[in-house]
């Protein structure tokens, strides 16, 4: 079985700049899911994968129709129903660049500087994705294929939310079934130490409306009378932290799984100082729960934020009112196995039990997004571990993301897999900033190292 | 005495008419004073007015230079030295006014409806003003002379704000000397509750602005790490105002006169009930400093209000920021004898003493206002309200007002005089709205209010 991954992993390296050019070709094509102007050449992203998928042996490929932009889908089968089942899944869209925002060079003309490909969607997530199609040729050239069978599902608006991905997964369970997904779409802090993100977080956003009189008032007719609705709202959002700095909203934590000692171990693994907190962010001291480390904190901690308040005047000079209106939006970036629902339901019942009978208030849902929580320690997440010893050289982290893709609770809960997060980019690589760009000795790793990873999972025990 | 104002109140009487169509004149000249374009016509009003003090007997007339729009000046001291000198303080210039606004008749060409004159300007100010005008020549028509020396000082910036009055005053104390100044630029509830104004709030206006990252943060990547600077302005706004509705900020209340029972007894003759002020501004409930009623709160209390906010993102949907920075606005009505300076400096330090070190905090103070709190048991004080007594026809009320004016601070503080506000307009008269207008009746008791008063106060025992 060696013998099979050995021979891809040399078919790859020997077709290293091939597999450059062919990813060149694929950043050439404008893919702006934002721009309903580049509608067409997002339609030929998704068309230049399927036909490439085809050319190196894929089956059953095809541009497969959304409300949105099309899905690119190819699959291989060939390892047979004792075999397991990869989901790759990744995005061939990409966010909007212009060498007006300061590239050095055309963000859809690539150019190789120093090892490094320069180009929109390099990173994020055209030359991640490609290495798992690179990984699938290099089985398909040097033998009987890959070791599992493998679904390719490539998506054309992840950088617009993804609006239309969900009804495509609840329409094809059956096409989309699997033993695992696999998504690389993330980053690293460096490339020695690579990272497998078995968390994000999800969201709960609100705003919070405080309305007192039906029009702003002369300060001097009526100031101490009524209730300053931008008073009353900062009353409000003063009481949603307690003093240790964790959140006042009863039933908050209920459901929060905590942090077991293995798990604060693996997060201790990529700890950030306090003096790294400083520098990179330039506030003057951290803050935060006492008793969670900064990591934890950003990661694997549920959060509070105001993102907004707006209320009266802001404009220069005096202006002597007491506003008719104040509104807050305030999100949560929340933790397994927290319900954003619920959650909401929570913010809201402790608002309204704690808003003055002096104004009239209101708590109204925005959005939502589920945390996804993967345990580590399952064989899928090991084998990724072991994948990354062999082909990459490092041991990998087990890391926590801050932020939120819904996709991956989507996986998770809707279709009852685990995800395995295997980013191949560096946190430098200037995804949505100007040079984007792509380190090409991660490329090459990246592609061994699913080799190996797909070899690993074939001999997991069934 | 009694017969000259009593030849005075004749003549007014039989000169309502013309009195009426002077008026009509004045307020045909669109006096805006913040309108650049208008500056030829704001001269034209002071012109106007010193043409007439000079055409009914009144020397030393002069339209006097500022650095803005020019005061109309004139005085007849034929009373003697051993009579007092009156100083009638007005001002002829006028906010804007068109009939796009939603005036039924064109605001610069007045009409008489229903005893009523309709025209920008009309009760605000050059109907009051004209009203100590008129009472001058009813006098000076029917005998020797008023039996108090009169100055008019009128001006031509009191709507934006009288920014070259105090220089004015400084520059002429000598030619302004007087022992009491009259103010007619206020209103009464009804024509049977005339009002006296004793009281005007001061005011200290700062900005209070938050800064933590040197950006906006993704709340994914630093949600929990670091403190959000929109939250460390709520909890520090949220420590403005104690339990009770007083305000925590140490000394506050240091200066402030305490009321005395005359005084609330005085008060209480134009009480707010709840349901008016709910009524009248759309509130759910009242609010405010529990020991004190809801009239004594806007107008005897000082107050700190938060006239404005804004942080972060508060557009349409959701924008998953922390922000850089927080700014508040906030205001302080200050009453008698508060000195907003000092004021500031305790918003200052108590601000900076709460702050945590995790944000920086800046207090700055933007504009400041003296207080005016006039003894109302002054025999110049009861002597107005006899003149209400007599010629009115009503005792009036002493009556704080719960804004600011400047001026009158700087009238009683500066030039050492007490100020009378004897305020012939009525609360609904609609000043700086739409349709603004001057009941007549209110015009001729004014003027002879005014005939009364300057002989109440040549009868004060000096």
């Amino acid at each position: 079985m060696a013998e099979a991954s050995d021979r891809a992993r040399k078919f790859s390296r020997d077709n290293a700049d091939r597999f450059v050019s062919e990813l060149d070709a694929l950043l050439r094509i404008p893919s702006l899911s934002g721009d309903p102007e580049r509608a067409g050449d997002v339609r030929r992203a998704a068309e230049w994968l399927v036909d490439h998928l085809r050319s190196i042996g894929a089956e059953n490929v095809a541009v497969m129709e959304t409300a949105g932009h099309p899905i690119a889908y190819g699959e291989w089968l060939g390892a047979g129903p004792d075999k397991p089942t990869v989901l790759v899944y990744g995005h061939y869209d990409v966010v909007p660049a212009s060498i007006e925002d300061g590239w050095d060079t055309e963000p859809f003309e690539p150019v190789v500087i120093d090892g490094k490909i320069y180009a929109r969607g390099a990173t994020d997530d055209k030359g991640q994705l490609m290495i798992h199609v690179n990984a699938f040729e290099s089985y398909m050239k040097t033998g009987d294929g890959p070791p599992v069978n493998l679904k390719f599902l490539l998506e054309g608006e992840e950088e617009v939310s993804s609006p239309n991905l969900r009804p495509f997964l609840e329409s094809h369970l059956e096409l989309l079934a699997a033993d695992v997904c696999v998504i690389s779409d993330s980053s690293m802090p460096t490339i020695e130490e690579p990272a497998i993100l078995h968390s994000l977080r999800g969201m709960t956003y609100v705003e919070i409306h405080v309305e007192g009189p039906h029009d702003d008032l002369h300060s001097g007719f009526y100031g101490g009378a009524v209730h300053n609705p931008a008073l009353a709202l900062v009353e409000i959002l003063s009481k949603m932290h307690n003093a240790d700095h964790s959140i006042a909203v009863p039933g908050f934590y209920d459901d929060v799984v905590p942090l077991t000692d293995l798990e604060r171990t693996e997060v201790a693994k990529t700890a950030i100082s306090d003096e790294q907190l400083l520098q990179a962010t330039g506030v003057p001291a951290p803050w935060g729960e006492d008793a969670y480390t900064i990591k934890e904190r950003v990661s694997a901690r549920p959060t509070l934020e105001i993102n907004g308040i707006g209320s009266g005047w802001t404009g220069p000079g005096p202006k002597t009112i007491i506003p008719a209106t104040a509104m807050a939006k305030v999100s949560c970036r929340l933790v397994g196995n927290q319900d954003p629902q619920k959650i909401y339901e929570q913010i809201r019942d402790y608002v309204e039990s704690i808003a003055p009978d002096t104004v009239r208030v209101a708590v109204n849902l925005i959005t939502t997004g589920e945390p996804a929580l993967i345990d580590f320690t399952i064989p899928e997440m090991q084998a990724a571990a072991r994948a990354y010893e062999k082909a990459w050289g490092a041991t990998p982290a087990f890391t926590r993301g801050g932020g939120s893709i819904p996709v991956v609770a989507d996986f998770s809960n809707l279709m009852k897999m685990p995800v395995v997060m295997m980013g191949y980019g560096l946190d430098t690589d200037g995804l949505h900033g100007t040079n984007e760009h792509f380190t090409l000795e991660m490329f090459h790793r990246g592609i061994e190292t699913s080799i190996v990873y797909l070899e690993e999972l074939a001999q997991l025990p069934r």
